[in-house]
């Protein structure tokens, strides 16, 4: 079943409001194990139209989101009733439902809202708790063998509109079509190539399996969308490639792994940043429930505050720099010896852009993870992103270390 | 000029991630005068042609992102080059650009990135130095009368690549039919509803002036844009009203004013966080100069961190809660005294879900300001948001404490 969605709304298109109507749509029809094919926004007024009638020749179902208000640029119905042809009459159930609306909040209802009552021949009311703009469905055998589905746009009136009035038509719709299941892997580590080098093929020959790929900064994410067989199938060919780079396959962010592994373990962990700026803790604190084994950190960004604070010999800073192996170890060593942690993660770098040298370039980073009892380690990498990507690149390599540690992969070594 | 984007991407139709390409794409294009007509979204693999193919029919440019990856699904290159009857040639330069990345960061290639150096003929590379995948511009000549840029997905990569490689040649697309100019004022403290019933009328009464709000948590941004005598009297009239409300005017950050403001005045600034878990340091540290006005922070999450890195009296917490007038100011001046900034900012706070009693319900924050030789003071606000909003929200303010003071304005009161 071929399934669009048309966002109007001039303000999606300049910038001034994100379309969160899109993920959103995406995420409510897969639960009904149905997919969006293609999303599209278009602004306030006759735009839709010919989206409309494009979108008619290609698809089962159109979800139409916008134009339903009182003014003059709110002309979805109007639209609609002229390329199917219908005559738009007044519903009154509808227009009693609306002068309600007013009545309850003691305002005065304008002449303009009158048209909301209206709705082409045929086409059923879908009500409207929330607003004045009551929803419109018009089923297959009157929408040339489409299904649509004229919706309002704000998210606390389309929302429950499509919980109460959509799904069930959407699932009466589909019939029993065969049920999809989906599963996201997060990995880091490794990078798309390294799946199109080794089990790209193999998934590819799997029956009944999609699957795509979605890079970000220092993680990989795949999507695995089929049959339940095929998505486990796909699940165990992945994980036996590259299973010590899964990190999540439950949708669970980096910092939620570590907090539960933390948890479940009873340790907490105690963190000192120097070029990530606080970030690592900021990330950590994202996650509610993150007090269960993060505890205190300290961003040192000067040198001084390094020799204060976590009690960086100042010698170690002058004979090999704020950003050496040595110093990344005895702030790991200070930050652990600082708190009643068993674990701490030291970061320090070359965020850039200035500041490089020909020994620790920008982007040169060494991060340490001390354990209480254990030798502490050290890894070098080097990250030629912006700042804030250097930042997260960094802060996910060193929480990936504290979670290899956790699960007793190998620990991680130098790559630069 | 009639401008499409078209966003590929099955993880944006599965709502897995949000797109926020649209209302990036649509400030950037504000911002030089244009307007996007059009945007859509379709899935990896095939459906970019149908797209495409309808697209070319009417607009002057398309804006394609995304499918320039190594893996199977990236096929983007291959049906623009088939749709305008294309041969794709391998470029010399861009294949030994990508081997450059890879040696850099001491990886092998693998073979499947060579096709990322593959280009319709006519068409033209656009750098990616920020990853492997370069970007394609096929000019209106070859391009049947319409100028197509192929951009790649990640927004590390795609922002820089706009801002480089894009906004000049739309620029020389359009010719010079828009003498225009733009400004962006960025408020804090006041919100889109005392401008509708202050500013609004003057503002509309401006001939040749456009100006469009967006209304962001705890910050709000008005766009300017217009010939260059009404956009100075526009911001006339706006700065009259809202003066000491807007921290920026020339782009910049609310945590890049506060680095210059202290850089100025030669002070730094220390930072005391428990509810922002290092979010506030972390927006300083996102901004390169950082250092010369940021010198350290402690993140204190726990009621024992509080005590022993910043000396809160244990009484103190015990008698008042961890969230409390008396506990902020206490971290504020425990902070001054852990450095040697002559500023620290301290908040504590219930971010929420959990963890809210009566008297500090979840969103309750104080904010503490401490300044060398001067009386601490301490606000009392409420932000009832999701934990991330509400750190953005809480490091807003805590900011604008530190600015208003810098500036001489008059210090901010409680508001809950």
């Amino acid at each position: 079943m071929r399934i669009e969605v048309i966002n109007t709304g001039t303000e999606l298109l300049l910038g001034t409001t994100v379309n969160t109507h899109g993920a959103w749509f995406g995420q409510a029809l897969f639960n009904l194990g149905l997919r969006v094919q293609r999303q599209s926004t278009v602004p306030d007024g006759d735009a839709i139209g010919e989206e409309l009638r494009a979108s008619l020749e290609r698809s089962d179902v159109i979800l139409v989101t916008g134009g339903l208000g009182p003014t003059s640029d709110d002309i979805t119905r109007e639209i609609v009733a002229d390329i199917l042809d219908r005559e738009l009459i007044m519903d009154e159930h509808a227009m009693r439902t609306i002068e309600e609306f007013f009545a309850c909040r003691n305002k005065v209802m304008a002449e303009s809202n009158r048209k909301q009552a209206m709705l082409p021949v045929g086409a059923e009311i879908m009500p409207n708790p929330n607003g004045t703009a009551p929803g419109v469905y018009i089923p297959p055998r009157i929408g040339n063998g489409t299904a649509i589905f004229l919706l309002p746009g704000p998210p606390n009136e389309l929302y429950p509109m499509f919980n109460n009035e959509v799904a069930h038509r959407l699932t009466a719709l589909v019939g029993g079509d065969v049920p999809q299941t989906h599963k996201e892997l997060k990995f880091t580590g490794i990078g798309e190539s390294d799946f199109h080098d080794s089990v790209d093929g193999e998934l590819t020959r799997i029956p009944d399996l999609e699957f795509g790929y979605c890079a970000r900064p220092n993680e990989l994410d795949l999507r695995l969308i089929g049959t339940e067989l095929a998505v486990a199938e796909a699940e165990k060919v992945i994980k036996q490639a590259f299973g010590e780079f899964c990190f999540s396959d439950d949708g669970k962010t980096m910092a939620q792994v570590i907090i539960d592994l933390f948890e479940e373990d009873g340790h907490t962990l105690a963190i000192a940043e120097s070029c990530t700026g606080g970030y690592i803790a900021s990330r950590l604190t994202d996650e509610a429930g993150a007090s269960a084994a993060f505890d205190q950190s300290v961003v040192t960004y000067s040198n001084d505050s390094k020799v204060k604070l976590l009690g960086v010999p100042k010698e170690l800073i002058e004979e090999h720099g704020a950003v050496s192996r040595e110093v990344a170890i005895a702030m790991a060593d200070g930050a652990l010896e600082l708190s009643n942690d068993d674990f701490a993660i030291a970061v320090t770098g070359v965020a850039g852009p200035g500041g490089g040298t020909e020994e620790t370039p920008v982007g040169t980073v060494f991060i340490a993870l001390a354990q209480y009892d254990h030798p502490t380690y050290v890894i070098r990498r080097r990250f030629r992103r912006d700042r804030q990507t250097f930042k997260f690149c960094v802060s996910q390599e060193a929480l990936d270390m504290a979670r290899r540690r956790m699960l007793e992969f190998p620990d991680l070594v130098d790559r630069y």
